[in-house]
């Protein structure tokens, strides 16, 4: 049986305890939130025992992963008392360096997915990017993450950091967007389930082309007549602005050579 | 039996005819396209004739449907000759008003989607939205609009304005943030397929939650230290500005009373 403790009760730290309770031969020993609220109402979903101080955390379990806000993941490794298991942050950003001065057994597992409390998702199907300091660990870590993922790879800090860059770009601000076009409709008194169906289709197009030969509209050709009458169209400076600059941007990539 | 004559060959064309064939009632007579390429391929495709001049359109069909350019329309509709049927055209920046010099009965019928000639869709589930300058020709519109899609609507020529800018961020754009992300993966030699189940989530989320609900990611607290790390990695000044930029919109959302 593999054992673990989870620092951590926010999005992440819930679907990854739900994803390690589904596994066979793991089991979760204690849960730390500095949030007593929080620590013990995953702690009673998952039906182990919950900490709010980190001095409290007990040794003994072979990996400690550290599903924590950036800013808080330093502060928190740091008051754990030193153990011989293997410590892990789940953060796409942050090197692995961060761990280092508090154990001799850094690592780092990245799920590369967006996620919500109460929001099941298929983890099997989440990439799953690990690093460590040693061979062993890293092993160690692979062999986790198959239980978790069938799509689990070694990536070191630097080239990780690129990855969440991205996946900024591609969850984040296309979400942003989804929020400007909603804020459109609104002007026209749409409903937001009207663009359903095209957003779904703008995703699922690039699972066969792709995004360069996916792309669509007036920017491509930079159309000057139809972006003329929607900059027209657009009260709000913010939108505009944007507007032009994607515009812009869009038809850079089809004018180089 | 509704009689149409199809005048377009390109990815909405195309699909479009498709979806007339499956429907029930319905029979296309002539296409029109400028490439003789085209209209005798997708004439071939569907088993009828076609002319690659306008002014060979034959009269008596129940429907005559533009699915041009926006660029080509007013040129071709200007050269069709004259005749009795309910003459629409299929885009969404161009005003109804556009075919009222060369016919009685000007409609627009509206599909929301992104089309590729060779990518089946479920035309069904498309959104429709259609529009006539009398209550006779709207109902045709709405009920042909019903054998295409469970999802058929009134929308007057300024909200289908709105609406197509709506779809330019949602779709044109989103589609592009794919492509700026794939560039960052390159950078990292990661394959683009890595970044398809955040793709998929962040597009399947929105419909449980509202985009506004859904926004994650450093900038939604201006987090300056992930900001500013991922703002180093950019050597690109295009992504970096699209970067910032986006941020501060974010951000400018979660901030204001």
């Amino acid at each position: 049986m593999i054992s673990v403790t989870l620092l951590g009760a926010g999005n992440l730290a819930t679907r990854l305890a739900f994803a390690l309770l589904e596994s066979s031969g793991i089991s979760i020993r204690q849960i730390y939130s500095r949030t007593e609220e929080h620590a013990r109402s995953l702690a009673a979903r998952i039906a182990c025992c919950y900490t709010t101080d980190p001095s409290a955390i007990e040794p003994g379990s072979d990996f400690y992963i550290f599903a924590l806000k950036d800013s808080a993941l330093e502060e928190v490794a740091s008051q754990v008392p030193a153990n011989k298991g293997l410590w892990f942050h789940t953060s796409g950003s942050m090197s692995i360096d961060v761990l280092k001065p508090y154990t001799s057994r850094p690592g780092v597992l990245y799920p590369l997915q967006t996620f919500s409390k109460d929001r099941d998702v298929e983890f099997f199907e989440i990439p799953i990017f690990v690093e460590a300091t040693n061979k062993e660990d890293l092993l160690a870590l692979l062999r986790l993450g198959d239980k978790l993922s069938r799509n689990v790879r070694f990536l070191p800090s630097d080239k990780r950091r690129l990855l969440h860059l991205a996946a900024v770009f591609a969850c984040n601000f296309t979400n942003h967007l989804y929020t400007l076009a909603g804020d459109i409709l609104d002007e026209a008194e749409l409903p937001f389930d009207v663009l359903l169906p095209l957003i779904d289709e703008t995703a699922a197009k690039i699972h066969e082309l792709t995004p360069y030969e996916a792309q669509t509209g007036p920017a491509v050709r930079f159309d000057e007549n139809v972006i003329q009458k929607h900059l027209d169209l657009l009260d709000d400076p913010r939108k505009k602005d944007l507007y032009l600059r994607l515009s812009q941007s869009i038809h850079q990539d089809y004018t180089q050579p």
